[in-house]
């Protein structure tokens, strides 16, 4: 099917090893309006629809705080895409791109990442906006947006640590 | 040892089922200054010093585009952390907060997310500032900074969907 997991003109697969460096566990499942890779948004937007995030058992406890958050970073397994190509071409008009330089969701570990609004929460289930993937893509984490959460913990060293001690001879802007 | 992976008053693990939902292949290493959980980062800092990223072969075709980038993604398996807990005590004063809302590298899947500078790039290995891990921590994947880039794709109808359009009735703020 076009635009599913064809390969186009210039672009690069390779052999990927096997995938048993570390494994995942699916803690939830995301359900979205979208069922085809052809209508999913590109990027989520703020003003987008309601999206569910359910939370599977043994985690629900680990919601506990969520409530207070704003904004949410989402991290979702892409589990219908392909993982072998190094180079794309997302105009499919033959110029590639390295998929370090895009955020498509073919990539050699296909985790999607996106910030969320947290609109509401009923029992395990997180209601939000702001999400781009396919219905039923099973969740990996949900962690406080980055911008937005200051650590609990005690402060330690490394917390203050700047560039200019000893190390900052690496730096040359390219 | 104390502040490695003891549980403190009041914390709450649980029994994970095992990770075998999905399989990640690590596809690089990042070094740091950081041999000890006890003076990494709580959260990196864009002035903070130089850390290396090196991307191993088949995946080192897939950095062209990234010179381009001034802000990068970055995705790590945070390999030394245990990953039962739902409730943390981040200030070890008995005060318990749910996983989710907190950034502790202490997940069900742990992944840490940070958004880095990048410095340069010197073949395969990307010189860049914000990381907060450990010296030797596999690297997952690498993206645009998700403010920063737009999609190389064509539109398509999911982009401009708002939440005016049949699900806004879940909307109710907690």
């Amino acid at each position: 099917m076009v635009r599913e997991n064809e390969i186009r003109k210039n672009e690069v697969a390779i052999e990927p090893p096997p995938t048993t460096d570390a494994g995942l566990v699916f803690i939830g499942r995301i359900s979205t309006p979208w069922t085809s890779r052809l209508q999913t948004p590109r990027q989520g937007r703020h003003d987008g629809p309601i999206c569910r995030i359910e939370i599977f058992e043994p985690w629900a406890l680990a919601l506990r705080g969520v409530e207070a958050l704003e904004q949410l970073e989402i991290l979702y397994w892409l589990d219908r895409s392909r993982g072998d190509l190094v180079l794309q071409s997302p105009a499919s008009n033959g110029t590639v791109h390295g998929t370090f330089s895009l955020r498509s969701p073919v990539r050699p570990n296909p985790i999607g990442t996106s910030i969320v609004k947290l609109e509401a929460i009923e029992g395990a289930m997180l209601l939000v906006r702001g999400l781009d993937c396919l219905d039923g893509t099973p969740l990996i984490d949900i962690k406080p947006d980055r911008t937005l959460f200051k650590p609990i913990a005690p402060p330690q060293p490394g917390d203050s640590q700047t560039g200019d001690e000893g190390t900052a001879h690496y730096c040359q802007k390219v």
